[in-house]
């Protein structure tokens, strides 16, 4: 168990946009949170998933909704807390540990906030290892954990706990709830003992994200490439360098989708990549063939500082670096693939590994 | 404390479609439904309002959509308890009583089958006097009455709980729910103690609505006029005779809206009556003048046997005869206009009570 000090949550904030694979929100709003509360004096403390007995409670807390009306509708951090608690008194029985259900975007930050608030330790941890924009897109989920009983609360004090028959009707009803209140729902979900959550849960992604942020950080304190220090760090390959010459968007049931063409530059001129995504970046193509695929992490950064960009703002002109990284082996089951690889998104890909496309 | 015996039943079918005032689903099919109850050997008892101790737990149950799909997807029977014993168990606390919220059209039957596979007594009562498209739409809702916590439950086991800042919140909410459930949801809401029942509570219409259908039938039987028994056991009134001209209709998120011409015939010749309706029908204008406001219950019937038509089968060519009936007291303070009231619904007309406006 660990406390967590200012420079770790900038840190962390910083390589959970780079695991984010460009979505689940930007990490900056639940960071200025996180860091609100060590200054109001609360504490963040931080389990490793050994630290977790079989028989604790285990609660996953996030936000859901589209990337683009959270920015807008920046929370209070009452109505997370208050989330947990429609949960807890569904069970009649308190949290022993909170965990991030995604180790990337706004959501890898929002935990910290609640654990502060209620005191409780949050586990380095997740059940994606990255981003992804479905409830059901979790390792949670494919070790057979229940996403229900969950609980949703809107800023305004409206409280909703589901309890459905698997977890794509919790997907699909939490959805237009969420919709419905205006965009955004703070959520506690796949509630589940210890020795589940260690079983199941992608492990040390919090600590993976602290390492990729202060990577870069001191990359850049040193003079050296930040770029190289994030591909070191996350274990990833340089995918392209360019310049974005298109995007488009479209926001469609709640999701954010559109894709992003870029002119190759240095060693990639001449070159054309097309980045698709939905939230997250799912598929990199270079002149037309994959180059990454999901459940991979593809992140988009600035060429420069290394800064990663959410698909959100993407945006004409800008001068950027794509990153590869491979995801958790969880995933790379023909189980993992049906619920996250390039088919469900309406991909006709077979998934290959990073690593073998890119000949490592 | 009585029984309902088969004839009861199907005597209250006829009542409630008449004080559905053309909505609320056809009570046919909870009819069914409830007299397979009784063949099942179970019983279904009726409460006066006047034997319900102030202590005691009183759950409304009901279902919840469009109607046009209700009919379409005929309820099994157990996944109205299911929506009961989610609300039991979020309180706690098993119902003592229960009660329709709607005295007209499906969910004025829907109660007795509940009733008899649970075994608890039924109040002869309801929180609107009729039927209407809204859940904040309730006599209980006017006495300060929260609708939540309320539960959902569709056929497939899914199971939702809400709990709201207030009852409008509870029909946006449950409304999305309702669609993505398929169109129809069962729940169980306005739960409250036997004093708040008996303040807020329209009395006695399933006994109103019982005594309306033996009217209309031992008309029929001794050969005498069913409508004139209609208009008499009801209190109400023959607003126009005519042949139904034209039906326009459209579905617009959730809720079945449109209008009817009927061409005058007899001493109603050379008249036209336009009738609209939301889901219920709101407003009845003679030659453009309105004979019959919301909450007044206005209903079209068939010429000959006092049928009651609901507004998804009101079509071309029907013969019909078009009945208003005051609305419970309840409804005519300016704070029951306000939710129930013409301008509610987007018409612009002071409320006159059905009486004035036919000069009784």
């Amino acid at each position: 168990m660990w406390k967590m000090s200012r420079q770790d949550i900038l840190d962390l904030a910083v390589g959970a946009a780079i695991l984010g694979a460009g979505g689940g929100g930007d990490p900056y709003i639940g960071m200025l949170m996180a860091l609100q509360e060590l200054d109001k004096g609360r504490e963040i403390r931080v389990a490793d998933p050994e630290e977790v007995p079989d028989d604790s409670f285990v609660v996953p807390v996030a936000g859901m909704g589209t990337p683009t009306v959270l920015i807008e509708k920046i929370p209070s951090g009452s109505e997370l807390v208050y989330a947990l608690k429609a949960l807890e008194e569904y069970y009649n029985r308190e949290a022993d540990f909170l965990t991030p259900i995604e180790a990337g975007g706004i959501n890898s930050t929002i935990p910290l906030v609640v654990a502060a608030r209620r005191g409780l330790p949050v586990i380095d941890g997740d059940g994606m290892g990255r981003a992804f924009p479905e409830l059901q897109m979790t390792t949670f989920h494919l070790y057979g954990i229940k996403a229900t009983p969950m609980s949703m609360a809107d800023e305004k004090g409206n409280r909703i706990v589901l309890d459905t028959i698997d977890n794509y009707w919790a997907e699909k009803i939490a959805r237009v709830v969420t919709i419905k209140f205006g965009g955004t729902a703070w959520i506690a979900i796949y509630a589940m003992k210890g020795s589940d959550y260690k079983r199941a849960a992608v492990w040390r992604t919090m600590s993976l994200a602290i390492k990729i942020g202060r990577a870069i950080r001191e990359a850049k304190e040193r003079g050296k490439n930040p770029i190289d220090a994030l591909t070191e760090a996350s274990n990833g390959f340089l995918l392209f360098r360019g310049k974005i010459v298109d995007v488009k968007r479209f926001n469609v049931g709640g999701f954010a989708r559109g894709e992003a063409v870029i002119d190759g530059m240095d060693s990639f001129s001449g070159s054309k990549m097309v980045i698709k995504f939905q939230n997250e970046n799912l598929i990199a193509l270079r002149d037309g063939e994959p180059v990454a695929m999901v459940p991979d992490i593809i992140v988009v950064v600035d060429q420069e500082t290394a800064r990663p960009i959410t698909t959100e703002r993407l945006r004409y002109g800008l001068r950027v670096a794509v990153i590869g990284i491979p995801c958790s082996e969880k995933w790379r089951t023909p189980e993992g693939l049906k619920v996250v690889g390039p088919k469900y998104f309406g991909y006709d890909y077979e998934y290959i590994p990073i690593e073998k496309l890119m000949g490592r």
